[in-house]
């Protein structure tokens, strides 16, 4: 069980050099996910040697370009490099339309499937899961319809205790993916071995939740709670907390609150406005609220 | 009368770090136009500190992501800088149907106005004038409908002889703009004063022609004939000719044959394929056939 987040772009609005626009790369337990997808993400992909070929599934928040400008470029880097693995696109309405058309356009389809799964409720929902991982949407207040993602890591198996095993001879190779599956072991003489005797628990669980572009949004608490690792957008300091409203952003602070009441164990902070250079100060006002805070940054490693 | 010609990406299908899919910043006779788009174009028109808002019109060749992924990502910030000065693309059918649906539904309108001017003729048109430069299309063979365009500066007015000017008592400064119209000069006895004698000739008016992305095609020399900076792509070297015609590219030899046919001043050779590490060779073989040849390079500046 774990969880590896390699952020791609933290910066809002527009690409420059040295800021590149919402994207993250998410490894986990064994499944590679993309969450959004600005313009030049092929190129940060590629720029930290992340194995984009592994990427099965996108997760796009909303439709405003610096999180999205970058998928179709992707996808047709995939159909370049001939993928043939299918590829699975989870965003809102109006996704596929726009990415068809420039495939249709250009005349470039795809050898491999590209399925696409479009969002509309106010709620969330389970979108995805498979036996290893399962995905919900977080339905998040922005100036178009956008949800954040809650990725959660399925219960694994139990760990055999092979100490406790060996002292019963009877028990066979052959024997232990039942125990693993948490099943107790019944001898020939009838009597019965407790898992709990013969095993460990498994490893907790982890989750990661991914709440960009929107305001403060308590409701999104019940949903998010006790999540291991928070991405919360910051866009502004305290000093634009009167632009939250109209552009449909947060504030440091806003993000550390919401990570204080989920309890979450950490707090990543991004999505900056351009016009702040000094990033500490999104830490600096953060931790007056909640204390295990940390800056997204462009090829940072977050691991749990 | 000047071109100056910025390279900004020269490289063929998919962008890396270090190589820049394909778009160029063309100032000619006080014009700012931007011909194709490739993802990550604003980022190199930041890079090379080139005033972008100067641009009035792009052109974009064809709808390969190559050369148009960029598009919506430079207009949207376009609108992010509060643009107000018009804006005007040119491109084939279904760029601008690309382009609304992806405003429409980022809910990104934009506060300038922009207009879109899509070819589907097979033959060379005219698709822009003013006072100071004409472009015209030139009709390429690829794997989806493509042009490239011919970018002429129109003839300026004379250049006052000062000299010869000052020699006639008579003529005096609201004369000056009839004579850099090309008319003679009636003094009050009717003696005429030729126009030849008070003026010099306009410098030459200059041309640029892109040529991106085409199978070697020669029925373009008639169009191109004289240019003075010629652009033609060169996917490849002479040892992938076979794959010309399939993927409607040409080689380097072709680019030149092209070059020296249509009596071009000067040829740029780019739309290099990533298989080939060693540019210089795409340099050696196009001089085999004609000699002034220079290679597209990101940040390249080419002047005349």
């Amino acid at each position: 069980m774990s969880i590896k987040l390699t952020i791609l772009g933290c910066h809002s609005a527009t690409p420059t050099t040295n800021s590149h626009t919402t994207s993250q790369f998410l490894e986990i337990n064994n499944r590679a996910f993309l969450i959004d997808c600005g313009e030049g993400t092929q190129v940060q992909l590629r720029k930290y040697k992340l194995r984009f070929s592994k990427i099965t599934h996108i997760f796009i928040s909303h439709l405003h370009g610096d999180h999205f400008y970058g998928l179709i470029g992707l996808i047709s880097t995939f159909g370049l490099l001939n993928r043939e693995k299918d590829l699975h696109v989870f965003g809102p309405k109006g996704i596929k339309e726009i990415i068809i058309l420039q495939i249709k356009l250009s005349k470039s389809f795809t050898k491999f499937k590209l399925f696409f799964h479009e969002s509309t409720s106010k709620d969330s929902e389970l979108i995805f899961e498979d036996e290893k991982v399962s995905v919900y949407t977080i339905p998040l207040n922005h100036r178009v319809y956008t949800n954040g993602y809650l990725f959660k890591e399925k219960i694994g198996e139990r760990k055999l205790n092979i100490e406790a095993v060996n002292n019963h001879k009877e028990i066979e190779i052959c024997d232990y993916q039942n125990i693993k599956n948490g099943e107790n072991f019944k001898k020939e003489n009838g009597e019965i071995i407790d898992n709990e005797v013969l095993t460990f628990n498994p490893p907790k669980p982890l989750s990661y939740a991914f709440c960009s572009d929107t305001t403060y949004k308590p409701d999104i608490i019940s949903i998010i709670k006790n999540v291991d690792l928070l991405y919360h957008e910051s866009t502004f300091l305290n000093d634009k907390e009167h632009l939250c409203e109209y552009t449909k952003h947060a504030t440091a602070e806003q993000a550390a609150k919401i990570a204080k009441q989920a309890n979450a164990k950490k707090l990543i902070l991004g999505h900056y406005s351009s016009r702040y250079k000094n990033l500490e100060l999104f830490k600096e006002e953060a931790q007056t609220v909640f204390k295990h805070v940390a800056l997204a940054e462009a090829g940072k490693i977050f691991s749990v």
